[in-house]
């Protein structure tokens, strides 16, 4: 199978030293032999039709160097060249989230396709933007689309509705999404610490961006939100259908109470026909989505089975890499290359 | 798709009633038309080669009756009868466990797999006493053989692990197994009643055997375990192979001093290389295990994702139905039939 990176950062990294390590396991337990015959970022783009050499790769991943810098790349602008141009059955697009523009990775995912590649991609920001778009010119095009890492890191909560729950109606999605918050409401119930103090603990920490309005405000919550919705309930939800609310205002006075009283605070989202909301609310311990630390948590209600919970990291390059990797094995056993 | 139902207690007349209310969403959404040609029990079958008409089973299904008394319904002990000479694609094995001979699920699973016809069990017994030898028998019959609802009720674990996480290997296994057992501890600590008043509420309430060793005394919990063990693990165990203790000496005191310390008392079924073990665990409130109720959960602890966990209800036959229609879905993926 023959695959094109696109984007060299943490996820793209962490997933190529994955393929080199796992080179004998996907070969003998999924007859999947995987080649990365292009890695392309904005700097410019390593090709090898042969498929760069494990050892090679590994190396490069671990050197943190941007494409432009490995040795045999060619510089430029030149990913939308890469994607056309480079024979490849699956694109994967692990280039930053932007939630307002989509950019880069909408217009890479739609090159992709018209070029009649297969994409799996880790990037919320073109489900959030364009997902029946997406959808339909994957459908038109005959390609397969896969996007198991955009939501909840290592937790394959789409495919498991899609694939293993098949004969349930989703009926509602409730989910604990952003690992960020759910550390920095865990940290202040366990210190008892307001929320400025856990918020700069965390940056310390690698936890919590510079910037951290888009964990801490609901805004990431939010866009997980719409792909679940988008993906679930058939219903064509955009980031303005979903009512937000973050966990600035929460004291470790209120944690205090709630668990006094058998509950856990956390930022949830939920949706159902006619409703999308983020905002903090009680769960009861107990139940599966007061997991602590950074734990994610989705919960689907179902005609059927009623409940089913999948609790799981919500990030990490590796913890991703299991859902990219599920996502390949997959597109493996579909399209038989 | 052409089925013949083994058994007609609760869970196949779950399923029957099932199949009938989702006979359009099952053809609309996955091009399923399933059809029971039988029914059969140690009573008596109904045969009908053009398939039960929808409404006729659900009115069947509903009166409770056993196989034998139904209209047009040939009397006498023809299970192995009917599995060889009725032509249909699946066999359905959905008696009653027995998980120290393993049968009568056991033979039917046999005779089915010799007939090349595919087998769907929810039916721990079979599994329990010959997992490896039915492994073998399915591939070398060349036949499809499931059984996500013998554990974990509508919690479709195993194949979570097989085709969802495909991409990591499974190091270890954590499960709260036992819907009963979690409802008694999580009763006792509401109520601070101790385990024989629990015990005797829940069996008036049926969430309890009037024998309830196989529950409390961890033996179902520990026959769940060795089938994930054998599925996931790769490793050939069997009942005798896994140290057991219930939960009988567990105190509601106990349970209170466990809660202060943020921590639930479970029933916990482990296995990695090397051990396999059923007891009252303390869990730390937070974590996905300390579901609280009749819930079920298990733990997966995974080279790349770290831990997936999945949680829902263990039991009951709308639930349990969840699961069979999911392998019956994944077989007509499989087959195309």
């Amino acid at each position: 199978m023959r695959l094109i990176l696109v984007g060299f950062g943490n996820l793209g990294r962490g997933l190529g030293i994955t393929l080199a390590e796992k080179q004998e396991f996907l070969k003998k337990r999924q007859g999947l032999v995987p080649k990365v015959v292009a890695i392309v970022d904005e700097t410019g783009a390593l090709v090898n039709d042969d498929g760069i050499p494990s050892a090679k790769f590994v190396a490069m991943a671990r050197s943190g160097k941007k494409v432009e810098k490995l040795a045999g790349a060619k510089k430029g602008e030149i990913v939308h060249d890469t994607i056309e141009k480079v024979a490849a059955d699956v694109v994967l697009e692990l280039t930053p989230t932007n939630i307002k523009t989509g950019e880069p990775g909408l217009g890479h995912i739609k090159t992709a396709m018209k070029s009649n590649k297969h994409v799996i991609t880790s990037n919320k920001g073109p489900l959030v933007v364009a997902f029946k778009e997406l959808d339909a010119l994957a459908k038109s095009q005959g390609v397969e689309f896969r996007y198991s890492a955009s939501v909840g890191g290592a937790i394959p909560v789409i495919e498991l509705a899609r694939k293993l729950l098949a004969g349930n109606e989703v009926q509602e999605i409730k989910g604990v999404l952003n690992g960020t918050t759910n550390y920095i409401l865990t940290r202040m119930g366990e210190e008892g610490a307001p929320f400025d103090m856990v918020l700069k603990e965390a940056q310390e920490l690698g936890m919590a961006e510079k910037d951290p309005s888009l964990d801490i405000d609901g805004f990431d919550t939010a866009a997980k939100l719409v792909i679940l919705t988008n993906s679930l309930l058939a219903i064509n939800a955009k980031l303005k259908d979903v009512k937000i609310a973050g966990i600035r205002k929460i004291t470790p006075e209120a944690i205090k109470l709630a668990r006094d009283a058998g509950q856990a605070i956390k930022l949830v989202g939920a949706a159902k026909k006619g409703m999308l909301e983020v905002s903090p609310k009680m769960v009861p311990l107990g139940q599966p989505l007061a997991v602590s630390g950074s734990l994610n948590a989705v919960t689907l209600k179902l005609d059927l089975a009623r409940e089913i919970s999948i609790t799981g990291f919500g990030a990490g390059p590796k913890e991703t890499s299991s859902s990219l990797l599920g996502d390949l094995i997959d597109l493996h056993r579909t399209l038989g290359c």
